[in-house]
């Protein structure tokens, strides 16, 4: 099977840069598969996703970043090369409701999700039984350890395992700034809420009391700023006034766990790039 | 044709309610068409609306309510009884954006919304043409008169035409709190956001920023309290990174559209009631 | 805590049906929770579904029959008394794809299903895992053994375990029609196609081929005539060119789950009525 | 205000169709506001949309046909070359209902739709007021006259008016076969249902009989083959058992405004292009 990679781009906007580009990949008789760009006319800047088969079997990500760097530097670029075939790494981190895990952990199982998940992180033992069900170690460093800890471990997991992604998948539990700080663009969250609305604790209690008629639910970045990274991803239901706080966290718990395999998804296969706050999503 | 009423009503719950409604129907001789209930359990509260056919030429809405009153009494009610043959009486105010005005008038021309309009009201002239050739009175008073003589002439509107609801149909001005407190309960206004979200001026331009990936747009009850009044119909649609505010704003048109549409509907089927902030929409 | 029952019946639309089963339930000093009810007007059928609380220790699903009956007699009423408290008892039938079972486990596991599950049948041996770190046993009769042998194990294992319901959660089989009318009104089915379009085999590869722009699932009543029972609830995703025949797939499997477990959660809250070939959904 | 051009491709794939165009469109100066691309596995055929701003003053769209001709035939295109200045030409056919063609016009009217509407064309009166209150001249062949006498004025308006793209917005007749091969890829219907589902004659009644729980709309080019071009967009709404024809019918309206309008804004953008059966719909 050829390779398959990923170029993620973004640099200030002017004439030529899909010229250059895709000239570029002409010469490396690279193969487009996929191809999509954007110019942002507010910020002035252009961001491009390219996905392409490589040309022969001497063909690599060494071979092809060292040929790129040139244009990078002519252009500005803000840059990635990805092989499609190399599995990024996530750690997923669940306190006790484990939709959202069981959710990603079946579309791994059936292949769905091509990535490695070299552990679990929790504050709670409860997920303990099903992720080592599907032969994955479970971390468990309870509340009473305090935060520091709980931190600490993580970063250990990180580094140990060469972490690409964290993924809190109701983790309830406000990361420190110094840790948002540290994983700045690499941890990804899923609010209970249709953001920007009921930001902070009990969102279907909010939604609840304010009577709206659909309810939502977010994954995005995690900054330290809680619940104002860039979004990625939003899904909704209709709820009616019938339903109560329980139901509402029912339903939600779907638009959860959907919106929250999407990002994972998209950013597996680096569908995702940076635009300041926002996201750009080359679906 | 037989005579159309519904019955709405409200009330602390208990047991036998239903038996007593229902019974005191059956007595009429009317016959049930549709209904429906909730009972509210934070608010310890009962709803209730019920749609009949009248039993016989002597049947009317005087005498329903004459027999009913003692029941009313009884259960502490407050509940209104209609005749669905009357048709209530609109006055919509709207400013240089005609898109909920347009679907509106045709829905109403085409007999999908049993209504009467008896005038159009405005701060600008530009939707005159397209009211006026709809048959509709045309009411403007402009900006330079201030909004003392705007309100002024809409409190005579109301009174002259007995207008049952005000529709603000993108009538870009925030009424006084004095009006807005006569107006309780019979003032619907169409919100351009996905309430709680993006509440006051701009909600396009403050989505496109925070970048959002749904925007959506909410009709609701005017109360003194700006944006903040019971939620009646919401609409979402999908949008990305690409879309220009421009662009949301075009989106975002027929999301007003369709929530004000329902909104307006449900209200002259009589399916709204209010509990508290929020509203019970029996549809 | 009170029992919670429901009472669910449909008959000749007339005057007073309501009038008489809510003073029955008065009389009974039950406290009426939710009532829905609906006159099909193309049947002149009246069909209702009412959830009540008892009003008393000595108060049972006994009782409220040997009293109701007359009523349901005098009104000529197909009816049924659940007590919601009593756990329905479902056989999940499977192939090799377990996305709709993983679905429904978890949600049993996490008390959002309120049944047992006294047994997982399947064509192969491939869920077994799953299903048995459930705690659920697994019973697989292999393809090789032949239809009848698997139909007869089914009809064993719904005689042993007195199965409400059973639920072909991606049975890639066909049920001989001897089968599918034993079990008439109490077999559902989650087609992987927006019924009518796309019946059979393969709806995916046929969605693909006339190029629609939604894909969607159907969950329905299995009778005999295949894919054409009554339709229950159906979900849709949106799609566009670029999506492969897998991809379709992939984004398909979250609809199946989700309107399969609608479906399956209104069944258990005996939501669902059936007025010949369609469904009445009180939800 | 400069020029903004859109350029669309389709043709066999292979290595290097991206490097030529753009490198091309850098060579004229002209700056990539938008590009998308996609490659079908199953035809092996490529499809491209790139939207751009002319370089300079003597840039037009003769000088552009000029210097590409060479690639196109390089590559076996399939191309066209629009500027996005020139406001394409539609004839909109319409019968007795209008919400179609109301919403079509006032999108016209507030400068949403970039057209030219020189005439409506009606076997039936009723919508020529509200085709004249919006200037536009109403062309009336009544059913009596036959549909060869209805074709052949439409033949005449759409030589006399250079149409480029006809509508049948509910047009309720079937266009003769020839007709329908003269318009070949430049006639869009709206269908009122979720085709493949429920072809034909009254789509909202064979709804209502199979008991759906979604209906939907569908905009698509028309072929000689009823109901069966290929799909340009789909829109759905949830309904339920309590939904009559009639309300399905009203429901429905909307999805058919919002379909059709979303499939006439993307033509006219030029964002569809034709693969076989399919469209490809670069949004």
């Amino acid at each position: 099977m050829k390779d398959r990679f990923v170029l993620t781009l973004s640099c200030p906007d002017r004439l030529g840069i899909v010229a250059r580009v895709a000239g570029f990949l002409a010469d490396c008789e690279a193969f487009i598969v996929e191809s999509q760009q954007f110019s942002d006319p507010d910020a002035a800047r252009f961001f491009m996703r390219v996905e392409f088969e490589s040309g022969g079997p001497l063909f690599d990500a060494a071979q092809l970043t060292q040929k790129f760097v040139g244009i990078a530097n002519e252009f500005s670029m803000r840059w990635e090369l990805y092989n499609l075939n190399s599995r990024p790494r996530l750690l997923i981190a669940v306190s006790r409701q484990g939709h959202c895990l069981n959710d990603l952990l079946h579309r791994w199982r059936i292949g769905a999700l091509a990535v490695d998940i070299p552990a679990v992180f929790s504050n709670h033992d409860d997920m303990r039984s099903l992720t080592e069900w599907h032969g994955i170690p479970y971390i468990h460093v309870p509340q009473s350890e305090g935060k520091p800890a709980q931190e600490q471990r993580m970063r250990a997991l990180i580094d140990e395992h060469q972490i690409d992604l964290v993924i809190l998948a109701r983790y309830m539990q406000i990361l420190s700034p110094e840790f948002c700080g540290e994983l700045a663009g690499k941890c990804m969250n899923i609010h209970h809420s249709f953001l920007p609305s009921f930001k902070g604790a009990g969102p279907y209690k909010q939604a609840h009391r304010r009577g709206v008629k659909l309810i939502g639910a977010t994954a995005h970045f995690v900054t330290t700023d809680l619940d104002e990274g860039p979004i990625i991803e939003q899904a909704v239901e209709r709820v009616d006034h019938a339903h109560s706080i329980q139901r509402l966290t029912e339903i939600g718990r779907d638009s959860e766990a959907i919106a929250l395999a999407r990002a994972v998804a998209w950013w597996t296969e680096r569908r995702i790039l940076l635009s300041g706050d926002r996201t750009v999503i080359f679906r």
